[in-house]
């Protein structure tokens, strides 16, 4: 008979949260359960060395690693995916782990791309800003794949014996195209009294599903000006939403969360691999669904808009993203053939994947190319309009992975690089993402001092991806690091050895924070990242032929943070040297696509077709990609004619 | 304080069921809840006399009724609905009640019209028999509204890496015409699964909604042969069910029932009206689903089917009964406006309506043309083919009401007479349904002496409505009723003064069962019956200035029996006075429609557009009508000159 294992509850500190575990339990997976986020990219496998906390009391076991410095060692640091819990214990979890420090420029984020929508989509005439107006005018007409539309029809006598389902139909033809209408069951069912208590006057909520107009909703009266939907852009770390009036095309707010399910790997593949071990797809979908509720249910509540009146949502995000929304098989993304078990999801009743609006809402996932061409990138590709312009563009997504499109009007080819997420923070000593207190512009001076702006100008907590961008080409143009990325130990003082070798000294420790560098190791994974994009761009070049003077524009989008300093991306090498007036940074085009689609049938359509018409490349079965992936890892490049405006000021100049 | 009621053992013979009912509940509702069947026409509201019984033992309290004459008083009959139960009693039900003698020509009816296939939807070349070869070649191609097709797809490979979903919607259009096409979220939730465990060679379902292709199923192998359907009449009496192998067009068996409704009213007007007094909505559909689904798993069973594949069911039936399988809203079919909630039903998931075939099996209405019009009479016209003629042609469907269709190609008119179920038996003493032991043939031959047959050779127990006809007509044409259906008591022996009063004896009291007679009452429902329906008719010619000379063909439909007098039907005045060989009696065409439209899209497309274009005449509100029912309450009719064949042979021979 099995003995019954010994209870231990275990406390965080300095949340004061606190759960039960059977003896023996790993320290990572008590912390889940009580509901605390801790670091961790290799979902628990003990090789990244994120999941740092501190024992403050009690008896456990921790697996030897050399992911702790003597010194963290020394001040009871462990691993927690490498603890066992033996009893009772108090915990304390590094402010390092901490989700609130970034929620603020999440939301500032969300708002800055709130008006990303292109002119024509406006319908009350309003004046497009920012890169709206800089992407010109909106190509597609406002006609949004859910509509309240009033009604006023007769009520029926002796003479008009029209049945109420067909009075509504006719009623709704006079206003809008639908050749081919259908109706819920349950609609169909309270239709007589919505109608009789109207007095026939009502308003119908119409969907688009293909070619089939769908009526998802009937009310009494004119409810016109309550018509609400979401987009959605499904990110492997953060997810982010935007509540939009379908009345006006406004959108009203905007809000972002880190993916919860993080907690089992920070990018996808850790996540599969942990589903498929742990039999947790369910959990996966649960943990997914969860995030996309608590945004809508959060936007919601602060505009006082009632769920019942979100109509739909639109998602975008990376396929595997997609199919863990819907619990769909991902585990083929990972493994021989790389497929996805859909790329194009026909529209649901967002109840059916458990998501919270109007019990008949539908939702929409845009479609995507590949296992690794999310619909994301499709959105991208809508957002930046490649698939409409005569010349050729580059649009550059730096996310977790790094994918590439190049096309125009004619041709679209893509291509994803598994380059990591380094940009994103991850994989970096000090790395973290867009938030309040993280580093988001850097230089060095003249006289070898720094200068740095943090978010929401707080203390210094980490370097956020523009900041990585920013420090990685500074190193280099000043000769603090080498074209191979080493460095230079002669050449500045704030070069120190520390726990982890060499390092760079960007932020001293002050008032109890602790100092912020960057280290060999986080420079090395930053130039293999920059270094598999932009062999991912070469490959796509050289298989169309296309040189650098042929592009007409290079879109740069990813969660960076606010201020990108472009000139940069081509000064480390991530990008190609045209001229800077041809490279936009262009934000979450993420979002931005799944919003157009949701504001136009057309766009929808239009999506679907740049989906089916991209052309995907597989890097890992490419000859040439490793080539030039190990070309790539200089900087800028091994072949400095590549990059004759790098060469000529800055290593010209060293 | 309410006390609490003493409760009351009620046990019914010969059956042996019984049930516990609190003190003073009405007999007739511990009948429905020992799950007995008691006739009822009027609902519990003590007019029709048919809900009798015998008190066998026990104390009740019974209102007085005129409805029982003094010898069933002494037998200590009692009518149920007006009779409280006060102690524990013993009840012993009349065998006249019992559904049990009906069930064998259900099956023959149900089987004799499995063949009325039109020819072109026999994909085997089979050639139709009986009536489908009479009505002429099909116009439809066979082309179910729900196919399995087997798809060979390859494996998919790194470089070829089309996901699953949309490799099986090549796959799937490389055999059918299936632009628009749509998968249930659970499906795409298997797909991968089943691809993969067959080797991609998988079976797909596809349902037809409107232009939409849905995915309802996918199974591993070839599974093209398991694929059934079911076609449902949804009579107001009885339900009809014909199973349908969908791979070879084959009726493969048929089996009926009583609409266990039938408790609560025997015409649909009254189980509306109990509905609304008891809020008994979800009970009538419940019932209704219950005895469509106990068809379908007795078919599946005999048959050898497995539920899960039967993957769509198709109804036609009056307006107020797919109301209340669908629980939508029929109040108003009764009421003024007089309208229906739905004509045209949208298809939905037969599971949605309870419905238990394969759970994302498809669930489709025939449409119906207004609130007394029901798409029994849209599958009457399909299935006649009124609507594809050059010369005129009427179509006259007999059962609860009286419904009647006249057009040709270019125009189609229709009405329904309120004429009430007289010939399916009801309101006529001993009417019947076409049952075993139902006189279905009678004569009266020239020594005055009675010559009949029943169905099943059985002893006779009642007449249906072939007999009725056939009685009719042989009491007036051997001038033993006049032309106003009164008794001329000098006539015949066999008219003799019953409890009643007048009554003409048609089977002798025999071997302890009951004499058969047809009493003036009888008579005057039966004349009241056919008179509604030819002022019907009536109208629809007037209005449409059309002649009798220009009718080519009249269809008579119903339930009356396998063999019909045609010739009888004009001899009452119930049909228009045409040649002989233009009658056709076309039996059960609402099933045979039903049956049409599972095997082929077209005859939905054709069966939507008969529905509209379908000019329904309002009866009630029709100025000549009640004129027209006046003048055809005589034998054949007030004017003879609309019947010269009858002034001719009969009247002229009195």
């Amino acid at each position: 008979m099995p003995e019954s294992k010994k209870k231990c509850t275990v406390r965080f500190e300095p949340s004061g949260l606190r759960t039960e575990v059977p003896q023996g339990t790993i320290l990572l997976e008590a912390a889940h359960k009580a509901g605390i986020y801790l670091s961790s990219i290799c979902g628990g496998d003990g090789y990244c060395g994120k999941c740092k906390v501190v024992i403050d009391e009690g008896q456990f076991e921790s697996r030897p690693t050399t992911l702790l410095t003597p010194n963290e060692i020394r001040e009871n640091f462990v691993l927690a995916c490498q603890t066992k819990v033996l009893s009772d214990m108090t915990v304390t979890v590094p402010k390092f782990h901490s989700l609130e420090t970034s929620q603020i420029l999440m939301d500032t984020d969300a708002h800055r791309f709130s008006e990303l929508v292109p002119k024509g989509l406006v319908p009350k005439g309003l004046a497009p800003k920012g890169l709206a107006a800089e992407l010109g005018e909106g190509i597609f007409k406002f006609d949004p794949l859910v509509q309240k539309i009033f009604v006023e029809m007769s009520p029926p006598t002796v003479s008009d014996h029209t049945a109420d389902h067909e009075r509504l139909y006719l009623a709704i033809r006079e206003q809008i195209d639908a050749p081919i209408m259908q109706t819920g069951y349950r609609i169909l069912q309270k239709l007589p009294e919505v109608m009789q208590s109207s007095g026939y006057k009502v308003t119908a909520t119409v969907g688009r599903r293909g070619e089939t107009t769908e009526v998802i909703e009937v009310e009494p009266g004119d409810r016109r000006s309550k018509n609400f939907a979401v987009a959605v852009d499904l990110g492997t770390t953060t997810v982010v939403a935007h509540l939009v009036d379908l009345t006006s095309a406004r959108t009203v707010d905007a809000e972002a969360t880190y993916n919860s399910q993080i907690n089992f790997g920070e990018d996808y593949i850790r996540r599969i691999i942990y589903a498929e071990q742990n039999d947790a797809f369910d959990e996966m979908q649960s943990r997914i669904v969860h995030d996309v509720n608590n945004l809508i249910v959060t936007l919601a509540e602060r505009q006082k808009v009632d769920l019942q009146d979100i109509n739909a949502v639109v998602c975008s995000g990376n396929t595997a993203m997609a199919h863990f929304l819907l619990n769909l098989d991902p585990t083929r993304i990972r493994r021989e053939p790389y497929i996805a078990t859909a790329g194009f999801v026909p529209p649901i009743r967002a109840a059916e994947a458990g998501v919270q609006i109007n019990k008949r809402g539908l939702f929409y996932c845009l479609p995507s190319v590949a296992a690794y061409i999310g619909s994301d990138i499709v959105a991208g590709v809508l957002t930046t309009r490649l698939h409409t312009k005569k010349g050729i563009s580059l649009f550059v997504d730096i996310g977790t992975n790094g994918e590439v499109v190049l096309g125009n009007k004619d041709w679209l080819v893509c291509a994803s690089s598994s380059a990591g997420p380094a940009f994103e923070g991850s994989g970096v000593k000090h790395g973290m993402r867009a938030g309040a207190g993280a580093i988001e512009k850097f230089d060095i001076l003249e006289d070898d001092s720094v200068q740095f702006r943090t978010i929401g100008n707080k203390h210094p907590v980490g370097i956020c991806g523009s900041g990585l961008l920013d420090t990685l080409a500074e190193l280099f143009t000043h000769g603090i690091i080498d074209r191979t990325g080493r460095f230079n130990v002669d050449e500045q003082a704030r070069v120190t050895e520390g726990d982890e070798g060499l390092q760079f000294q960007i932020a001293a420790p002050d008032d109890g924070h602790q100092q912020i560098v960057i280290t060999q190791a986080d420079i090395d994974n930053l130039v293999r990242s920059k270094a598999g994009v932009f062999a991912a761009i070469r490959v796509l070049m050289e298989s169309t032929q296309t040189k650098v003077d042929d592009l007409e524009a290079i879109y740069l989008a990813g969660g960076f943070g606010n201020f990108l300093d472009v000139r940069q991306a081509v000064t480390i090498g991530m990008l190609p040297d045209v001229p800077l007036d041809k490279i936009r940074f262009v934000g979450n085009t993420s979002i931005v696509g799944a919003k157009t689609v949701l504001l136009s049938r057309k766009a929808l359509k239009t999506a679907e077709q740049i989906a089916e018409s991209m052309t995907y490349f597989d890097l890992m079965s490419h000859t040439g990609y490793m080539d030039e992936f190990i070309r790539a890892n200089f900087l800028p490049h091994t072949d400095l004619s590549l990059f004759p405006s790098v060469a000529k000021s800055v290593v010209g100049g060293v």
